[in-house]
């Protein structure tokens, strides 16, 4: 007998339908003879609908009371589920947050779990009933409900697999797992069996959207086995784990990032600490600055170019300017007609000529490479945004071409 | 400084604007120096909305799943009404039943408050935070979700008053206050400035539908002094108190009940213990019976009439007819086409003439009588139903024109 965790979004559970669909999945699975833990998100546009009756009443009102109202999203979804599940026969509970033991801090909005008290859910479990636990949220040490932020029911999700020892955290989507790289844009994508930890995150944070990086960060730290797969088939997922365990392949995927843009501040006084200056300026802002290039200063002046948020354009240019009499640039120069094309991989750590042979791609197809940055496990380099796609195409013939 | 309760219903909160209503009202109370605690129930058709999801998945739902779902209502309610009150600018909290420490029985759906933990109330008062409390709901001793059942929100707050020692208990609703009468049916109807606690008791269970039963006998238990008015305007609404208080008014109220059954069986035989027999196999299947008949027997036989809830009537019949070898009636007849009609006061008690001017009123009116039964402070009659609304009128002229 295994102990299973299974986390179900919010379009999976959208309708009557749907509900049911999935309660069929889980009693599937119980049926089998495994011990059966569920988080659930809210159903459909539910957050929305809270958000829109909160704004309508009170747009500034505390994020307490924020918490207060959405945490019952999820309330609704793992009754209904249990009510689905309770027709096809199977013992069931559902659990809130609170209920569930899921401790949190104290930052409404997007609390972060502290611990989970499994005594409840062990005794669930050791009456065999099957468990549903609203996803996204949990008490602070005030006894306040708090929810986790975006993503968070992928999060609960991997800290109740963590905290019970689960053989397997299966995160439930609309999608059949990860893919080398968007098959909306490029044909040739297709869906990988297995993934690390680490590329996963690096593959999470250039926008591939399957899973969030907490969750993904949490199950690395205790090797908690993922498997992310369609609720809408049978199709075999894509298992999330150790690096070790995981074939080594050069290049695991490819990503597309449009939201960012590029600035560029020409001819600044070629200083020691004025990098420095300028990112501090930014930092204490707010503003997360991505890819950073500099060029070599001629002794007198040198070119710093950053991408930051596409949103994030406007602020930052005010503040540049606000602030022109410290940075002393001959020109800031600016667009947010740029896109970020990355590969992700494990393997590349070992082989030089990862970045060779992915800039061989792109020169192949004439595309204008203008900026680069590199780490352990990836490479990104910043085009222009009509290149983008073309870019994502030919990066991925060259590397994962089947 | 006092400390008021205040109860709002769903339609009281129905939308943001009737919302920021309430709002307003609370904070005027709080501004003025008082320390405010206020029962909400779910918004409008929330609760209808949320049985209807709960029915399309599974009718046969579990009441304990049923009682998860439905208590999300009052916490979006909560939550609402909190963020309403921060826009005004006066501290506030939100809390579920749970944290307001609302301890229940485990009866599901229609679960009984047992106590009120007020630990975190007092703590949250004592920070002069307007206290905003899910009504309909609690925990029993699992940590699982109850609700209360109908009219449970009025009895949420009249257990709160009774717990923190409230000076006044507010019930707001639809309704200026306590009537005489339904002023839809008779023009003569007037506002009641205050009622006794059994005089109220009789008033709801006859169908005035302002208050529920259970929570003016928690009131008169726990003597706590209750108000019922419009959350619509400021008029002076109806003081529910200890008798002694209450000026002595022969006759309180006027009600009209359409929702009875009578049922005669004529021609039974005229033995001792035969009511018994009958009425303890209707007590025995769950169907409550209200007045009772019983002809002067000749030696022979005799005639038993009584009324049953019109819902209950085929039921009833049906178990009459099974039994009816037991019965020995020559006849068993029946009819919907009743209404009980009745006055309510507490000074009836010491004076016999008001039984005989109320028939006198009928009379007049030409009204047959078909049914007599009185108690302490209250004398119903059955009539045909074509003659109710008149005979409301014609009593109400009687004893209650001003």
């Amino acid at each position: 007998m295994a102990l299973i965790v299974q986390k179900y979004g919010g379009t999976s559970v959208k309708d009557a339908e749907r509900v049911m669909n999935v309660a069929r999945r889980i009693t599937d699975v119980y049926k089998a003879g495994n011990n059966v833990v569920v988080a659930v998100s809210a159903q459909g546009d539910t957050t929305d609908d809270l958000i829109a009756k909160a704004k309508e009443i009170n747009p500034d009102a505390s994020k307490r009371e924020m918490d207060m109202l959405l945490s019952t999203g999820e309330q609704i979804s793992i009754s209904l589920l249990a009510m689905a599940i309770e027709k096809l026969g199977c013992p069931v509970v559902s659990l809130t947050g609170w209920q569930a033991g899921v401790k949190t801090d104290s930052k409404y909005g997007s609390a972060r779990i502290k611990t989970i008290d499994t005594e409840r859910l062990m005794m669930e479990l050791d009456n065999r009933r099957i468990v549903i636990v609203a996803g996204f949220q949990g008490i602070n040490k005030y006894d306040n409900i708090t929810t986790l932020g975006r993503g968070g029911s992928d999060t609960s999700a991997v800290a109740l697999a963590a905290a019970l020892g689960a053989d397997l955290c299966e995160i439930y989507t609309d999608v059949d797992g990860v893919y080398t790289t968007d098959p909306r844009i490029c044909k040739g994508a297709f869906k990988l069996d297995e993934i690390s930890y680490d590329e996963m995150l690096e593959l999470a944070s250039l926008g591939a959207n399957v899973l969030h990086n907490r969750s993904v960060e949490m199950a690395k730290k205790y090797n908690v086995k993922m498997s992310v797969r369609s609720s809408l088939n049978n199709n075999e997922g894509t298992y999330v784990k150790e690096e070790s365990q995981v074939e080594k392949m050069l290049v695991r995927g490819v990503t597309r990032d449009n939201d960012c843009a590029r600035i560029a501040l020409c001819g600044v006084e070629d200083a020691p600490g004025k990098a420095f200056q300028v990112f501090e300026m930014i930092a204490k802002a707010g503003i997360s600055v991505d890819l950073i290039l500099q060029s070599i200063g001629d002794g007198k002046t040198k070119d710093i170019s950053f991408t930051v948020a596409e949103g994030d354009l406007d602020a930052t240019l005010e503040l540049l300017e606000k602030n022109k009499s410290i940075i002393k640039a001959r020109e800031i120069k600016s667009t947010s007609d740029v896109s970020k094309v990355s590969i992700v991989g494990a393997g590349m750590v070992n082989n030089s000529g990862v970045a060779a042979k992915m800039f061989e791609a792109l020169s192949d197809a004439h595309i204008n490479i203008k900026m680069i940055a590199t780490s352990e496990i990836k490479i990104s380099v910043l085009v222009a945004q009509k290149d983008a796609e073309h870019a994502v195409n030919a990066i991925h013939d060259k590397f994962l071409s089947k």
